[in-house]
């Protein structure tokens, strides 16, 4: 596979970041009813800085299975705008009670609780709205709006954050975080490549690749999620650390110790990039990112 | 229009709210991955006894144009879903603060705030699960996506709730209630019958029947709502009365007193029956519908 340099992938991907931050833009240009503070609050949560990660995945995958990015740009906004509701909704008073997100007081603790509640509310109905008006032809729309319901439900997104609220002093083992981040972490990740590739017509040998990928790349990024609030900068990462110390949260430091953790990360991306040979050569992009997981400070 | 007696119709709505709640049973069957506490929640909220008056309107919508029933089944629960979600996230302590709904402690009392927040959740994304796998062709299931994510987004369902909250104890007039109600209640009524008639694949001047027809419905549904809250039996309709009065909320009965409020009601639900001419013999069950929302006691 083709390879890209630290450079250029920071290039491409802050362009990309640029597309999708414009894109996301006009996807909350909302139309009359839609009360001023409620869509305050939306694009408070939606337009803050922030890496983009689900989105990217989207159009890589897309570009890696050989579509313009253009085509998958509507998915790229339905996963960041699903991301978005789950952070808002998270971060609630009843969930886990966070001020701080993304640089910028939490949703609730900007516009209040109900106005977090119906934000989040909004941004998952608007995500939905977003991907099966964008999506072309409409069948392909159909099936993607089904795939990421799926990611986004009870057995999935939610699930697992059911769970890891549960999770608190648990003594759980490796198994059930694993099982939590599969669902809750994990779930989006690998549904944003799955759409990237669904709407590039991938193969179902190209589609099982970017599974892998995405399975592998979803673990890897939990655990330096993890890592991140024992060892990040409060101020690079735009929230405050220690907090799942602070609540006994079952965490992948928790369970191995961070130099384990560390390892496991690595060992699990080298495998997600290995996991890519059957997507051709278009791949340096994802594989870049991957590395770019594995080495983030936000 | 083909009359049909009351005693029918109640044998028709019943009959059909047996299919609904047998599907709407299937629809959380739900696999791995769901935490049981999670299913709990939702399967509390959503089987309830309830009207299920917006499954009924898909369902009779799609028959009024000529087709059979059971295709838009996935649709009658997607509505379903969607009104259910709403209620949870409605009735939270952030929000209207309900502890009784459908006659069962409110999701909340039952299973506390984040669950029920998670629970709405699920339930949102499901309905569009349900909507995007169950309806045939696929071209049809992403067009019904985008209506349903419209109706429930931030500028219909979810901004009427908002400026709901936010009409407590105002001085604002009938204008603004009609606006609120439009999008809160109104916007899932006339999607639902958008949903039956698109099924059914209704053609323009069906499709502004219908329109017409829910939009005088909705409004003299949310007026009965009023004045059930004022003078309902709180037995037979399973919440508190007299709520909306405690809270200063703006209601029709508040602003135009009962007996003219009933009025309006009687008239909007006359003139809905009238709109439904364009649709020909089988809206027999759309009239009778409207006319038990003018008398139902709950």
């Amino acid at each position: 596979m083709a390879q890209i340099s630290t450079s250029l992938f920071h290039r491409y991907a802050d362009q990309l970041r640029l597309e999708v931050d414009s894109a996301l833009g006009r996807s909350v240009e909302l139309g009359d009813g839609c009360p001023t503070r409620l869509l305050d609050a939306i694009r408070h949560s939606l337009l803050a800085p922030a890496k983009r990660l689900r989105p990217l995945l989207v159009l890589m995958a897309a570009e890696a299975c050989g579509c313009d990015r253009e085509r998958a740009m509507p998915a790229a906004c339905a996963v960041e705008l699903v991301h978005t509701y789950s952070l808002v909704h998270d971060d609630l008073p009843a969930m886990d009670d966070d001020d701080m997100r993304r640089g910028r007081p939490s949703c609730h603790a900007m516009f209040g609780e109900a106005t977090a509640i119906l934000a989040g509310d909004a941004l998952l109905a608007l995500a939905f709205e977003h991907l099966a008006a964008g999506i072309e032809p409409t069948s392909l729309a159909a099936r993607c709006c089904q795939r990421l319901a799926q990611a986004a439900g009870a057995t999935a997104l939610v699930g697992g954050q059911m769970d890891d609220l549960n999770s608190t002093n648990s003594s759980a083992g490796i198994s059930t975080l694993e099982s939590i981040h599969h669902r809750k972490t994990g779930a989006l990740i690998r549904v944003s490549l799955q759409l990237g590739g669904l709407i590039a017509g991938a193969d179902t040998e190209q589609m099982s690749a970017l599974d892998a990928y995405g399975n592998g790349l979803g673990i890897a990024f939990q655990i330096t999620d993890d890592l991140l609030d024992t060892g990040g900068d409060p101020a690079v990462l735009g929230k405050p650390v220690g907090r799942d110390q602070d609540r006994g949260k079952l965490t992948y430091p928790g369970l191995l110790g961070d130099e384990t953790s560390r390892q496991r990360a690595e060992e699990l991306i080298d495998q997600a990039c290995a996991e890519l040979v059957p997507l051709g050569e278009n791949t340096g992009g994802l594989e870049a990112l991957a590395r770019y997981v594995l080495e983030r400070n936000r």
